[in-house]
């Protein structure tokens, strides 16, 4: 089987695809803030939204876009979340495709829009509208027009997150290459999680459709800075089908090794994402193993690495095994702490009702140390393993997120 | 119907009731660590505890002698938990009942244990059991001794927590006292919910569990600091029945004036709980109206106050209307935002698409300077409403429990 391997890249590093991003002042001075992704052809596509209930607008509308199966671009803005804005915002959101898909001279019906920022305003659609234009003029094929893209769609993320990854599919070398935002989940000002991936390899829709759901499935929703989550959360993927492979059609061997890229490519970027959450100083990796179901597995990590108590022991270098078990104790997911141990990394700090001594706990506090690590708990009940990308809760989470006034 | 007063006082104030708290170095020198409370006589009582599947020793041992229906005495410490501390740690919580019982030469199945502070560490027994025999011949019934009691349970609560109320049961004059601790939800460390309230009415033990149950659903239980719940969390009600009212043994009249009575007590000390959260610079009441079913009123207004973008924007004093509908969005009550309105205090922020202008900015500025305000979410979808009490996420929380270490 063809190994699977990273390169350097982002969303242009596929064939058939053009990126750019400009400044146009949707809400800052001088610097970027409309990205365009505009494919060479109409491409199967496939999408995710936030299931949040107050859905923005250009959630609402892409759900009808994606119907159709098939998206030549994407038009992205920062600075404006376009969210609780009622039908006026709406409006927008479908101008904004349309006037974009006029510029283009493609089909209005393969366009999708984004938006991150304030919730609440209405998008200074001048602005937006003439940042469109200059992007469409700076459009180019290169990594450097892949990365002005994502500086686009950044808020309060401290780097630009990309990935890529080429691998075989039936015969053809093919490439998944995307790019993402988002370091608080929800954030009226700020944050939201946005994921554009492009492929050169060619998968038809439904297909496209489920290799997202899995791959999401072990990266962006994996992924728990805050445990909020934003009215505007997006994943897009775009298949040009330029790698030349036979469509992939059907689950099988050529499935799967897309399917694998692409997982590839998005826990990248998830934990990319949760590396710069907030305010973070710690990537987290809790993983809960022995589990006697999937879900407890899945609860138990996510109860951890949502716990301001597990958080906060992380920011302070603290081995806190307390905080951790007590988090799965309310889960849901059934544990005994007569059973369960604790580790951070390779070191136990809890153990079936022993606990860390002088000399063990001086080798966790070289864990606690460490800019990433790994907290395990096994609960020795069965046979089910979930884990869980996070970061710590730092001083500056709260600066971050209590100095900015609406 | 007679008029609920509240007055000074706590544990101490019912009839038929004494306490002591004393410094017994359970973990740190010269601050009160061990209380006592004694009956003069077996009492009515029910109890509630944790619902954390890791529940520590004491709350192991107290189910199964509470279900005799009578208490005479409570032993409480703090410093140590006694969590995760396997059989021996269930067979310390047992002996100290024990010896408790033969020192005050009662039953030993009327004896309720408490422990609240670091997890994973036996209970340090002499000193303990000298602490508790050090208390009885401390004990007393004036205000003094309650305080006394109270401060034993302190951990990093900043203030005790009393609260007293009379009412009328019967054509009797009842009070109701108690004292409480925690000020983060659970806390290796520190934290923990206790809770232990007397009262000199009398009341079967099987309507004071009714009454201790719709009371703590109405308080405790509505309870947000930071989410997190505690593997010791004990809620404690005796009932000496020295009022001399007829025994309150269905429900009526007389049950309703006892619960009215009861619940003041616990709202009251709930309420002292989240003014005292870790860090905590404001009080917050969320209040979710408007909503189609209880559930929905209920989990909205619980995921606004666990929001830690929402109480950081309450410490920001900011009137992040945003962060409080996309938390609401994301709880999984029904919403639509072209429809919802949010209140601080009486000014609207956000109302069905429409947001504050900067006339009505000046405004919510004011009620963001309070030391305590409510947030409001009218839903306009029912006729459904639930509180929560809760507080601010600040700096200082993240201090607390950053800075601790194992």
């Amino acid at each position: 089987m063809a190994a699977c391997r990273k390169i350097k890249g982002g969303v242009c590093s596929a064939k058939g695809f053009r990126a750019a991003g400009v400044a146009a002042e949707v809400k800052y001075r001088g610097r970027n803030d409309v990205a365009l992704i505009v494919a060479d052809e109409p491409c199967a596509a496939a999408a995710l939204f936030t299931t949040n209930k107050v859905a923005a607008a250009p959630v609402v509308y892409d759900r009808s876009v994606i119907r159709g199966g098939r998206i030549q671009a994407i038009l992205a803005n920062s600075g404006c979340a376009n969210a609780c804005t009622g039908e006026g915002g709406l409006a927008d959101a479908r101008l904004s495709a349309l006037v974009t898909a006029g510029e283009l001279g493609i089909d209005p019906h393969h366009v999708l829009v984004a938006s991150t920022g304030v919730i609440g305003r209405r998008l200074p659609m001048d602005r937006l509208l003439a940042g469109m234009k200059l992007a469409k003029g700076a459009l180019g094929r290169t990594a450097a027009h892949g990365l002005e893209a994502t500086k686009a769609i950044m808020t309060t993320d401290t780097r630009p997150k990309q990935a890529c990854v080429t691998t075989v599919v039936g015969g053809r070398k093919v490439t998944v290459g995307g790019m993402s935002k988002g370091s608080g989940m929800i954030e009226p000002n700020m944050a939201t999680m946005l994921g554009f991936v492009t492929t050169d390899a060619a998968v038809s829709p439904r297909m496209l459709k489920r290799a997202l759901q899995l791959a999401v499935g072990k990266s962006f929703n994996r992924l728990v800075v805050d445990g909020d989550e934003s009215t505007n959360d997006s994943v897009f993927l775009l298949a040009s089908g330029k790698a030349g492979n036979r469509e992939v059609d059907k689950p099988g061997k050529d499935f799967d090794a897309f399917l694998e890229a692409l997982e590839a490519v998005c826990v990248s970027l998830a934990k990319q994402m949760a590396t710069d959450g907030e305010g973070a100083t710690k990537f987290v990796t809790v993983t809960v193993k022995g589990a006697k179901s999937e879900r407890d597995a899945e609860r138990a990590a996510r109860a951890v690495a949502k716990s301001p108590l597990a958080k906060t022991s992380w920011f302070g270098k603290d081995p806190n095994w307390g905080r951790v078990l007590a988090a799965v104790g309310y889960s849901g997911a059934e544990v005994s702490d007569m059973q369960a141990e604790v580790f951070y990394d390779r070191e136990w700090a809890f153990r079936r009702g022993r606990i860390a001594d002088e000399r063990q706990l001086a080798k966790l506090a070289k864990v606690m140390k460490k800019d990433a690590f790994t907290v395990t708990v096994d609960l020795h009940l069965g046979k089910f393993e979930s884990s869980i990308y996070t970061c710590d809760f730092s001083l500056d989470y709260v600066h971050i997120n209590a100095d900015y006034t609406t």
